[in-house]
């Protein structure tokens, strides 16, 4: 059974097996989130912080459900109402809460390097990465991962297209990550001022067209265009955008006819993906959303338990 | 046994039986909060979120008591720190929240059609209305009307006056709404441009006058003058308002002497209601808030348990 | 076995006796806090009411993971998204908060008054003081005398030196409080504009000089020096008050060689205190800090239990 921890910070580092068994640890989940009572006792009398110093409801909500249905406590923490506005550091706040003896802290930070920072420097609690900056959300791509994984029985031997904003995406870095690991064809869609050639450093084809773009791929991922960079003129305005890359039933019906399309929210209806699309039979937004939930189970139990024994292990995956 | 549910939006449509059924279970839970463990594992294993997009202090905390005495697992939202600011819509934000499988979405919301409007369009979450722009507040009129029962044993026969500013008062539809189906006889007192003509198509009186108002009332409604509003001129001023409509003890003694004061908080003392009559005898305010918690507990309850079968049903209210 | 309660108001008040027993409480607690499952179900059923009017996040963060130990329901109420602001008084928020039956009110509030204010008022609800203004912070004493008797093995013959902006600083005048109890010397080291006269009327010695106010201490206490004031001018600017008052490892060798350092946080490196001092062996900021919640647990556990006979008491510290 392989080892995971102490950490999550990122999906570079971890290999095949760890993160099939992440998924399947995640699939019992969602068993278990679909029982009348979606609890187990898991984690009782552990604490975990939820500590969000960016906006966001629903992956904070998400690892707040996990945490609550492993019968965890669960402390949220955000940039609003704390001390950090007192000229405290991040590293001084993060040693005080550690210092309560929780068991994990589950971060979202502006700064792509805060998170391994804390974990080189804190010893005795655990970090979890729930999205930084420009860089990484591995929850997320781990999320798509077994939704992916749950339609099409594998995760290798696949086409990832990844449409839209991928320069400033965390979602679209994690996914290429996760999807180079597993060996599957990678492109990125998008107009030239957000396709930047160091995608094709990472191994990562670029199209500025969408229907070449898009062309036979199994995944089609909706990323999205964020409205508070659109006065750095990377598009000229998201109707431009729309009007070449928007995502319909139409165009995956013509050129990747056997695809689902996944959406990390939030999106813009009629922006990045039109209505009937997303709400249509191609779309799997909702399974991820709910895969997350499972998925941030999975990993807040298997790093609580990654230092027991093996044995310890198996018992406890009984739920 | 009445069935209830799968939400709660408003007043309107529910019967007698369906009301009563409700406050006898709110009467259970008044008791369980009476207790020194006031806790029961109902509804263990079962999620609740509370999503707050207006402010709200007693109202969100009291559906969060409820849930927390079920022994569910309650999750908040808020405007602030959420992702609602990045252009998502409501129902996007509402269908994401649902994908975790919650088992009730609490909604406070500032468009009285939010509600329906989510109900509608949502299939496997129940949505309760924690009170809507200037439309619904259910769980607030139904916890008057525990109190008003619980007082005079009865809950028809009675003589209703709502005093203030009733049009723009969520409570004040709400409790119109429920009292009509006792048939109960009901006055609006408030200045002319606050007692609107649209009341009386509902088939209740409107009075200008404070005594005449409140003649031989059993219950004495306070509603509260919203300070936001004074600026479109509906009063002159809070001062001019109270001059003409402040219930104290000496007019209720003297025109409604078998009268309760009920008042919704928030209230501001020597505008709506003077002070030593918020404190006295005749005033239930503590007990309407001491019936919120059970009424909201009774609410989540039966939302919960509306699938099950009777007798699962008998056996739950057990405690 | 001394009774505590039915507040904690301030320090004042308490005698060593109640004290010795509060700590000796919270030592239980610290073992708790040290197994793999930190919860015991002593206050399952309680539900505790955080109402912190004030930012913060180390202090709201202790008493809430304190309560979730304990098995208590918790509910937080911050000034943000409160009623508050619609005229309502802090009494009436409160006394509507005490109808909802909860069994403590955790209260950080800006005014010195406000918790014996409320404590007089409410009958039903039993009040901490979690931080008010310049007055008091009792918490914060008994853990730092937690975290000095853990050391020396006593609280008294002590020597206190509190070096900082000890006018503004309710912790300052809280650990006065409780070391004028156990009959040790204190010392406030600060510029003249800071350490008043009416120190001196409570028995303290003041030093406008580093060194000999520091001399042979066993405790020296770091105070934060709050930005947030430097308009006032008490000091010209933080540098110069750190170039005369900063606490370096080579100073407390030197000058106070058996010395622990405390640093009731935030603070912030390079004024108060040394980046090496507050990471070295003197420092205890991090026992200070896991003391903390274990106190918190150790008063909302006394005040709750208050009410019972003395063995239902030692049945439950068995935990």
């Amino acid at each position: 059974m392989p080892k995971i921890g102490p950490h999550l910070l990122e999906i570079e580092g971890l290999d095949r097996e760890q993160i099939d068994f992440i998924l399947d640890t995640a699939s019992e989940f969602v068993k278990v989130n679909n029982r009348k009572v979606k609890k187990v006792p898991t984690l009782r009398g552990k604490t975990i912080i939820n500590m969000f110093l960016e906006d966001s409801t629903r992956t904070r909500s998400s690892f707040e459900i996990a945490a609550k249905r492993l019968s965890a406590d669960s402390i949220n923490i955000s940039s609003k109402g704390s001390s950090m506005n007192k000229g405290e550091t991040l590293y001084d706040t993060a040693m005080t809460l550690e210092a309560m003896s929780p068991d994990i802290i589950v971060m979202r930070h502006p700064s792509p390097g805060a998170h391994h920072f804390l974990a080189k420097r804190l010893s005795n609690v655990k970090i979890v990465n729930a999205g930084d900056g420009l860089h990484a959300h591995p929850s997320q791509a781990l999320l798509d991962a077994l939704t992916i994984r749950s339609h099409f029985k594998r995760l290798d031997g696949l086409k990832i297209a990844l449409v839209g904003d991928a320069f400033r995406a965390r979602v679209a870095r994690s996914n290429i990550s996760l999807h180079k690991i597993y060996k599957n064809e990678i492109t990125v869609v998008a107009p030239p001022t957000l396709a930047k050639k160091e995608f094709e450093d990472l191994g990562v084809k670029i199209s500025y067209d969408l229907e070449s773009g898009i062309k036979d791929a199994d995944v089609v991922m909706s990323l999205r265009m964020k409205h508070e960079y659109l006065k750095d003129f990377f598009v000229p305005s998201l109707k431009e955008y729309a009007r070449k890359y928007l995502l319909t039933e139409e165009v995956l019906e013509k050129y990747a006819p056997n695809s689902i399309l996944l959406a990390p929210g939030p999106f813009v209806r009629g922006v990045e993906v039109s209505s009937s699309l997303i709400d249509g039979k191609r779309s799997f937004y909702k399974t991820q959303v709910n895969n997350g939930v499972a998925v941030r189970m999975a990993i807040l139990f298997l790093l609580s338990v990654s230092n027991s024994n093996s044995v310890d292990m198996e018992e406890k995956l009984r739920l």
